[in-house]
């Protein structure tokens, strides 16, 4: 089998999103796997000349054209916008435009199993929503998805996103922790992950409460029953803790904050996310276009290396590390 | 003036306190300031002995004895116990009954001005239950206080303890949370800290939401209006890594876990808490009594450390650092 193709839309041009997919093909050597950009191969041609990256960028209207090979860029460009139309640090709708014709053309590649993963580089909401791509940036979450957030051992699956803290406790039912830890399950298989020691986060302080007993004990009880290694309640003041020493592969968190305060606290060097329950692995980075550092050459493309190599190695079913 | 005296209780003896007490008075030296043991000085002796530390005891049954020099450790032991009388990693009612006694003792020494301040080192839940000195461990902290907790940088007051986070969103009120900042204000004052960057937490993801409208932000601009630094509210998951980075004093949590789940999972090296809303300072340690390695030598000092540094400055007006 050979190593799997991960198209890599690069993003907003206007914004860091061309350099820090530059920079990480240069920083993550052989661990990328076989990257291929999506979206203006001018623009990365651009960033590869501001930054001196030992690149040469070679632009294709079709992936059988692609070559994998060291010191070259594979960037697959339907010629959606000229370089004129590529403002630094600026939202534009053409921009916008372009982004979601890229992010179509990504999704393309991967329904026809011509890529196995996609990553998304940093897109601007404006630029979007002048452009009709999206309402609202939450749009761009495929309905019915939950965010896996990666940061090196730290790794947690939320139950909810924007929910006002009022409504998360009614929102921790049985069937509905049932479901996500079946779905984490699954997908963890898919990535050659047989046995992951799953964690519980508790909802209450010491894990100890209503909701506990209710609905996450019984749903761990099930779900270890079915086979999975799943642990938990755990005191959700110390489950963090432990994923980060290595004890767990995954913490399910039961809200938003729960687990982005431990995840944004520790804020190792590179994160990246994965949007759970599509059949196919697309994943982004928690970072924003940045306009004003945007053709400076200092973006940081640690998160982005880090997309890149989780999504080589588990498009690989070769696990997280 | 001279250096305040800061009045340590050795904790249960069965346990790691008087251990970590030595250990800590030698590896924080001068920082320390001037520490009175307050427990039995035979159980700090053998855990000298123990570490081979390089510390003489002296035992005194009233302050005036203390002699405060390098290499010397002052116990002031009202002798509740024999060292038969002390098990090693056992709770026995009769170590409960004394440190219930030498609590009582400290308090008196910080009320009469003879110690600008107490630390208590580790008790055992069971020993003080058995010797009927508390009927739960919860009733040790005094009531209508809240917790300052304090991991270097990170220093975390929180609205409430172990609410039910069903609880939690009534609980935040503008009332409270002004009492709780002007309590935070003139505690800071009287440490010597005239103008700390105060952050609030959010309750909310991206401290969005009603709560926010209606409570937090009121009681953080009649604050600002009364002449507090107070910023916020500020996203949950954003503030916590701004104050490590430096950029505030004190963060002000909307709940128990807000605040926990940062703290234990950056897991600094040494950690305090002080109780706000006393007279006088008091402060306690996140340790328990470890009686699995009780006397053995192995026991981490660097919590009680931080809380004879941390003592000793602010007792003196110094600040946090």
């Amino acid at each position: 089998m050979p190593t799997p193709i991960i198209a890599t839309m690069i993003g907003d041009p206007s914004g860091i999103g061309p350099e820090i997919c530059a920079k990480a093909i240069v920083d993550a050597g052989q661990a990328a796997g076989r990257v291929l950009l999506i979206g203006s191969a001018d623009a990365v041609r651009q960033a590869v000349d501001v930054g001196t990256l030992p690149l040469t960028v070679h632009a294709m209207t079709d992936v059988s054209q692609a070559v994998f090979e060291s010191g070259r860029v594979n960037v697959l460009d339907p010629g959606s916008l000229t370089i004129e139309q590529i403002p630094t640090g600026v939202a534009s709708a053409a921009c916008g435009k372009a982004v979601g014709e890229w992010i179509e053309l990504a999704d393309t590649l991967v329904a026809s199993g011509e890529a196995a993963a996609a990553i998304m580089a940093p897109v601007n909401s404006d630029a979007l929503k002048a452009a009709g791509v999206v309402r609202s940036i939450d749009e761009l979450q495929p309905p019915d998805t939950s965010l896996l957030r990666i940061s090196d051992n730290l790794r947690v699956l939320a139950m909810s996103e924007h929910l006002p803290l009022r409504e998360v406790p009614q929102s921790v039912t049985r069937q509905r922790l049932e479901r996500l830890l079946e779905l984490l399950d699954r997908s963890l298989r898919s990535w050659g992950i047989e046995s992951a020691r799953i964690a519980v986060a508790g909802l209450n302080p010491h894990a100890s409460g209503e909701e506990e007993q209710e609905h996450i004990t019984p749903a761990i009880t099930a779900m270890r029953a079915a086979g999975l290694d799943v642990t938990g309640p755990i005191s959700p003041d110390a489950v963090f803790r432990q994923c980060v020493d290595g004890q767990y592969d995954v913490v399910v968190s039961m809200y938003h904050d729960q687990g982005q305060i431990p995840l944004k606290t520790v804020a190792f060097h590179g994160a990246c996310t994965i949007y759970l329950g599509l059949p196919t692995l697309r994943m982004s980075i928690p970072q924003g276009t940045a306009y004003d550092i945007a053709g400076k050459g200092v973006a940081d493309p640690s998160s982005m290396r880090a997309a890149m190599t989780v999504a080589a190695r588990l498009s690989a079913g070769q696990g997280f590390r």
